[in-house]
């Protein structure tokens, strides 16, 4: 390729502080180093969590930044080292690695890579490990991906190959939310045939978590969420029964109990709200009862009394819906081209990079599911 | 029997408000009713949830009642309709029913049986539904065992039949503590070959945790205690390793993650303190730590925070150690015969009924691991 080893200048929206617009600049793209991999990235959608640090995250050493993680393209060029990879692959970048060497991916247990970023950088969303200029000033690489450039360089333990007659446009959405949580029902809740379950929170995680929950067969899925807007399109992953807590003068979890004679038997939270994770754990049947924190937050304390434990029920949370990222996503656009698994029914609105503050107001104000950002053309 | 159909005027031990000693007094307990027996109680222990209802609870409707619930004795009559028991057989009284009709009995995942006492009386810990009066006054029945006292009566689905050989001053522990320290390890948290664990607390319901965890393979059993004097019993019981929090000055979640390069792969507490079981669920490893809460305490909110959680810890409570407990004893008894557990190592004291306010004062300053009281002769 004409820009192999070569730095890239190129289109990127930059975050240059909190809670402000994002500009559209014109950035450099250094080439991969050792074990990189250069990628054009052709689709990404917005997903809650680039909100999340833009406008909510506390820790202000996270800027300038580029944000953007839920993405599909081409590898563009690889650096020394990299075999797995060649230029013209399909790939979406991961936020969550997989090395296949640590304790962690060699156990069947969890998906929680050992080198991901979020370990070495437990405080920052933000890798400071970045191959990203802009006007002379390094800007960061949110949670080591940075989708929202038309160029990006990750390391390849965090690049998924796949297939190459994939549309990147629709499986962009498998680089978080969807596998986040359709993993949930799937790997994490592990929830059986026949059972019960609630979800809190019908953005497109929660719309993940309930076609989650319905391909493993769950026989009464419940979608809460205070816009009854939602509801409609939680029918359509396979919710069959709608709650809106503003209908109800006592607590969900009581409702739900007495809809379900004792609470369900899995909930999944999907909103990030801390008072929603308790309502989810308290809306679990006594005995067995599994509740799943999917959202992400973290300024606040997540509580309850110990009884709500010492009853029965489990509290886990899932990081990626506990998929093993470059061997999950693969998986799951195989699933999408088999026609198991949803993504066009995700898609509100299709938009290009420079309409990207547009598609942050769209999410701030839960008026889409996922918006797509066409970014290069393939 | 003499006794059969007629009210036995007998001896038990009175709690007639919180915070006060109890009172040896003459009661009397009526014949059982349907579906009810009538026990001759031999030995009980003392167990801390005694104490808890007489010195912590905030709910003083719970009194007068006869405390204690970890025993063993003799049928001496049945009521109508009870075919299973009759006088003479050997049996411990169980402060969890399995009536073996419910979904959860039925179910292989939960030991809450739903005619449980607790469930009837949320807020209680001692059911109304008493057959003892004293004074001309009713006396409750703590959760509906009361083994404070020479007899008592229980309903058939919550009394075990075991083995005639039992030597009922030992296998009395089987009635609460040791069943809920072992069974937390072995059936709730389900503890792997080869793992590493770590006990908060080296009471009885501890010691019986660290044998539980042995006795599923632990590798490494951490035996965490602010009283370092109980080191050497949990090594008695398998612990390898010893952790006294007052020993080092940073968050003992700290200390056994560095212990272990990163945190124990199963963490039992056995307090009841809020902050301990944040404690423990903080020192399991991230992406497939266990953390069960056994302690028992309900005033207070359990606290963390959720990346806790999303970082693939799980949160669970036992009840009882998850056995279901007219299943569950009988095998344990057998066993102790069979040597396969420890009991007579739990026993620090043998007192009788008369002394039952000397063993609450061991009991409250940590004196003892377990106080054995012979109540009746056999």
């Amino acid at each position: 390729m004409a820009t192999a080893g070569k730095v890239i200048k190129c289109k990127a929206a930059v975050a240059w502080e909190p809670n402000k617009p994002l500009v559209i600049e014109e950035i450099e793209v250094a080439p991969p180093q050792a074990d990189e991999v250069r990628i054009k990235i052709v689709a990404t959608a917005v997903c809650h969590t680039d909100l999340y640090h833009l406008l909510e995250n506390k820790n202000v050493s996270g800027f300038p930044t580029v944000l953007g993680h839920e993405a599909a393209g081409i590898v563009e060029s690889v650096g020394p080292g990299v075999t797995e990879f060649q230029p013209g692959d399909k790939v979406i970048p991961l936020f969550l690695s997989q090395c296949r060497e640590c304790r962690f991916c060699k156990s069947p247990k969890t998906n929680q890579c050992v080198k991901a970023w979020s370990r070495s950088n437990p405080n920052m969303m933000a890798s400071p490990d970045s191959r990203f200029t802009c006007k002379g000033k390094k800007v960061l690489q949110f949670v080591g991906t940075s989708t929202f450039s038309e160029y990006t360089v990750l390391n390849q333990i965090a690049v998924a190959k796949i297939d190459p007659s994939a549309p990147l446009d629709k499986v962009c959405l498998l680089g978080c939310g969807i596998c986040t949580g359709y993993g949930a029902a799937v790997n994490t809740a592990k929830v059986e045939p026949g059972s019960t379950c609630a979800v809190f929170g019908l953005g497109a995680v929660g719309m993940a978590a309930v076609m989650g929950c319905k391909a493993a067969g769950a026989k009464r899925i419940f979608a809460v969420d205070i816009n009854p807007d939602k509801f409609e399109k939680a029918k359509v992953f396979g919710a069959t029964d709608f709650v809106n807590p503003k209908d109800h003068n006592k607590p969900i979890s009581q409702v739900l109990a007495e809809m379900t004679g004792g609470g369900v038997d899995y909930s999944l939270e999907c909103v990030g709200n801390v008072e929603v994770m308790r309502s989810a754990l308290e809306s679990c049947i006594q005995g067995w009862g599994i509740s799943v924190i999917v959202g992400w937050t973290d300024f606040q304390d997540l509580v309850t009394r110990p009884v709500q434990l010492i009853a029965g029920r489990t509290w886990k949370g899932s990081l990626f819906g506990g998929f093993k990222s470059k061997d999950g996503v693969p998986q799951m656009v195989k699933a999408y081209l088999d026609k198991k698994v949803m993504l066009d029914e995700f898609i509100t609105h299709n938009m290009t990079l420079d309409q990207i503050n547009d598609a942050i107001e769209l999410m701030k104000h839960g008026k889409c599911i996922r918006t797509v950002l066409s970014v290069s053309p393939q």
